[in-house]
């Protein structure tokens, strides 16, 4: 288990790296949801998503314990942007193994960023295996986006940010939403605030048909979304939460929501119109499960994460314009 | 002249209800222009826009000398928004006056913060005169988009902002980019930098055809421009510059930049893509400028600063998919 010292080093070695993201809010989504509602906007985080953290922890950690070696990962775009922005910073060769249909834009950005890709067909191989192959021609580090104990340290940092944001407002109770994929994200927060904002309620979100991590938490174990593209919501689509991350959410997450695509496009166009950030939908859905009422009515406050807002232009154009 | 007094005092009166924005930077910018690039991103401010800060200095200038009353502004669309959003926080009521033709989110939006507004057909009438008629019935403080001194400090503000960051870098010298309607943002963030950063270079953008503010600060007279729509910049096409703005910009304004249509949109789509801030076509064309390798070569960095994000869905998703 990840104890708060692990949370509080992980954040000494990735301040300085990481930019430290306000909350936002709008009175009209206020006057929306008939509570208080901040926005966490990890958008606006380095490469444009939360994982920029997780990547940081995980190899200044290697650097602080001396581990010399180049970096693998595989991801379908933010884990390997967040990993290839966070290689170079910190001296790295990186190698990113990606589905050949991940979106243009991150596969681009991760070259760009520095990192060696490895394109593979997601139909017919498992990322796993393909990681295989690589490690056997050279030693490498690798580092899973999500069931690596450095990387849920580092999502926690932003558990950290928030509890100490809701204090200086004078709250110490919320609903926080996070999207949940393999879970990574949610069991750091979970874990951190369970340090630092103990009454603060963390519940994940899912898209619908990619529900793993809600019916994990009901059922007591590890349950699977059966296997299936989603490219909308390609961030949080996987098909069952970690190892390491179930334990951690069973411990500390309140129950969670699921939420469609009109509600998604709903919050792509509220995060636009009220707070004029650029949210991706699988990071939206936080965000959505908050706009559409999934919640009880109460007196404190909810967060809402918006994980990234890595977007291509014709889908971010699609979304703005459809009906919800 | 507004005297470093002035724009520290507004600072005092404004903080607490405007957001300190960031300096944003992507690495994919600084390669693209060669020079370190940063941006400053009103568009977060609330209301979306810079105007919020010379709104709620006005209005909190009033409060803080003891002079009772209502608000009055006219505005097409950010300093509406601004001035309601500011009157409501600061317990004063605030009539505005908008051309029936603004956007209807816009008229929307300014109702929605609580402000009255009063429509005016602006093919027929001047808004000064509509002013002038609303305030025969009542005694109301007018406050001016730009031609008022509290304005022009609460902009300013703006430049201590990038001045104390860009010093905690490292930096003392920076061409500061700044989109140019009436002159009151450019003005006060001239002031203020002059003050706070004597080194830096504040350089007033205006979209092709809208290049008063150029064009006096070379003749050294206020020049016009020929009155006429300019539905995509809407938010920086003014007339002429200020009669307050423009002595200040003359004193402290470097050679300014023109930008066209297709460069504008290249700055949204620039400003989605790595730093995933919403910026509308006529607070992007500071960044449109530096994209557009306008400024020569140097060894200090370009900082461009995006006024506003309050842009329609499909005005936006327009801009997004052009070919630049």
């Amino acid at each position: 288990m990840i104890e708060l010292k692990d949370i509080q080093a992980a954040r000494v070695r990735i301040t300085g790296h990481i930019r430290r993201t306000p909350l936002l809010h709008s009175p009209f989504l206020d006057e929306h949801i008939g509570r208080k509602l901040f926005v966490k906007p990890e958008c606006l985080q380095h490469t444009g998503s939360f994982k920029f953290r997780g990547a940081s922890s995980a190899i200044s950690h290697l650097n602080e314990r001396g581990e010399a070696g180049d970096i693998l990962a595989y991801s379908s775009g933010n884990h390997a942007q967040g990993i290839a922005a966070a290689a170079r910073a910190m001296g790295r060769h990186a190698t990113i193994i990606m589905p050949a249909d991940a979106p243009t834009v991150k596969i681009k950005n991760t070259e760009r960023l520095g990192a060696e890709v490895v394109l593979y067909d997601r139909t017919h191989e498992a990322r796993e295996d393909v990681a295989a192959k690589v490690m056997e021609k050279q030693k490498l580090h690798l580092i899973k986006p999500f069931d690596n104990l450095d990387v849920i340290a580092g999502q926690g940092t932003i558990g950290f940010e928030i509890a100490e944001d809701l204090r200086a407002m004078g709250y110490d109770a919320a609903d926080v939403l996070v999207c949940a994929g393999g879970g990574g994200l949610t069991s750091g927060i979970a874990r951190a605030m369970h340090f630092a904002a103990p009454k603060a309620r963390v519940r994940p979100v899912e898209p619908v048909g990619y529900d793993d991590v809600i019916r994990s938490l009901r059922s007591g174990k590890r349950e699977e979304t059966p296997a299936g593209p989603a490219p909308l919501w390609d961030a949080v689509a996987t098909l069952a939460p970690g190892e390491l991350t179930l334990p951690i959410m069973q411990e500390h997450c309140h129950e969670g929501f699921v939420v469609d695509e009109k509600e998604t496009y709903a919050a792509m166009q509220a995060a636009f119109n009220t707070l004029r950030v650029v949210a991706e939908p699988g990071g939206a859905i936080a965000l959505a499960a908050a706009l559409a009422g999934k919640l009880p009515a109460g007196d404190d406050p909810i967060v809402a994460l918006i994980s990234g807002g890595n977007v291509d232009a014709e889908v971010f154009a699609h979304a703005l314009t459809q009906k919800t």
